[in-house]
């Protein structure tokens, strides 16, 4: 199986846009123009995926953690470009399942894969995406940009990465176990609230805490996190490790709270669930609370794929 | 060592430009515009380079690979995004000399380190760069383009890449072991000449016979090439396994006849080697001649990283 026939073959079928040419060229032509950004992260066998997950979901989760960086700063996917590392002695057939769903989830979120690169390999099986986006706004929404005094909000449930994992690992059909393998995201919908109404946003992937210290940070501000406003993926299990662990791929933002009506309405009209877990801070500082009392912070706020 | 040390350590340093955010968000602004491009080419150990080579060399290989795509273009590069996976049993020292290389080699061919993603893995040495490029003229040139009657040249030196490899693996010191590490590009000139005169173009990398075929392929036409006009690396030694082997980084082009002379003015004030190889034919057949006969065409005509 070499180079070329593993692009001609399985991948020449998901690339139809023009800007692809075919992948019978050596560059892609980029179409995006306006308030274009740009993202990649890769996933790699053993570290962001167990080797035994099923290959379809590995090429989901590959698309979705792109996507989900893409929509976190209010803009839609554009175009992509894969890297794709294939252990020699992964079957041939997992490959077609692969690209076929590749194919599959990139259409869902309206990406089109323009080019890559293909080598077999020895190693495990490593996988880089490349996305542009489109911000819907004038720009983009980046994670400086929160002000003392504003809203902070969450998507969906977090924790749900971690708990998946616990399901996956124990062999158990828990209701996470899918969400680890193929993160549900929250979805356009989510980049239009965000394009709509956010100061500062991204996504929530390393862990909720982690990934809010580093919005703080970058905003230079501080942040009041309400721990019994979190919408936690199970509420009666391990609260610090489900807020603390990576994998949830929900979009953590700030609002001026004059917003909050409208926000709430939007959300509600493109069925989006939203929390309010907190407030931005004039301060620096992190800050934990429950029923109004600080809580002590776990000394490790997020979760780094080391 | 995780993820965000290894970011914020060491890349921020090469990461200066505005888009770039200091590689402090999930994503970067995308600032190219009009004729925009973009490649992305991996470079694996064991596959696309050795263990033991060193490691500035492979990080200006990875740099050069891309810059290679662009130039063939008729472009120049723009941002860059990087794909780092780094063995866990590789030293941090070694980290530090790889970014100052690839800081170094993008800074040489005008590109920006924008962004890209890290992790640390047990597999090997796992390297994938994406680079944007502006088309110099209207529209970059493409493999498709090439009209019968038309010159076929190619910049520089053929056969470098396997006589260096051949080098390298002898631990001889010959003339080409330091292009096989680090490829000597012909540079921006070369892309200012494509831009200029070019109807089809694109990098050799994969063996010029393989490389010549897929051009022929793209454009629907056939090409005649003369075998004693090669400027050969080493024209005594293996002349097959020169013009059918990869890691040769010229630029195999076509051109209209009547551009010949203004193309050798242009080539020469660039200070640019440049050598007319071959015509294109109305046929779809690739031939190879030897004083005007045909020769056989040995059964591969490029070279597949498997």
């Amino acid at each position: 199986m070499d180079e070329f026939d593993l692009i001609s073959r399985h991948l020449r079928k998901i690339a139809s846009t023009e800007g692809a040419l075919g992948l019978g060229d050596d560059v892609a032509r980029l179409t995006v123009r306006e308030a274009a950004i740009v993202t990649t992260d890769c996933l790699v066998e053993g570290v962001h995926f167990l080797p035994q997950d099923p290959i379809g979901t590995i090429a989901r989760k590959l698309v979705r953690v792109n996507v989900s960086d893409i929509h976190a700063k209010g803009a839609l996917p554009g175009e992509a470009l894969l890297v794709l590392g294939w252990p020699k002695d992964r079957a041939e057939s997992e490959l077609v399942a692969f690209v076929e769903a590749l194919g599959d989830d990139l259409g869902l979120w309206g990406a089109n894969l323009i080019g890559g690169d293909t080598v077999s390999t020895h190693g495990p099986l490593f996988l880089s995406l490349t996305l542009t986006g489109k911000a819907l706004g004038v720009s983009p929404v980046w994670r400086a940009g929160a002000h003392a005094g504003e809203d902070l909000w969450v998507t969906g449930r977090i924790g749900a990465g971690w708990c998946g994992l616990r399901e996956v690992l124990a062999e158990v059909s828990g209701p996470d176990a899918e969400h680890y393998r193929t993160p549900a995201l929250p979805g356009p919908g989510a980049a239009r609230l965000v394009a709509a109404h956010a100061s500062a946003s991204m996504d929530v992937s390393d862990g909720l805490l982690g990934d809010a210290a580093k919005l703080a940070e970058a905003s230079g501000v501080g942040l009041n996190i309400d721990l019994e406003a979190m919408p936690l993926a199970q509420p009666d299990t391990a609260v610090m490790d489900q807020i603390t662990h990576g994998d949830d791929y929900q979009i953590l933002f700030t609002a001026p709270v004059s917003n909050r009506e409208a926000l709430l309405a939007q959300a509600g009209q493109e069925g989006l669930k939203v929390t309010r877990i907190g407030e931005v801070t004039a301060g620096r500082e992190l800050r934990l609370l429950s029923n109004g009392n600080p809580v002590p912070l776990p000394q490790k706020l997020g979760f780094a794929h080391e």
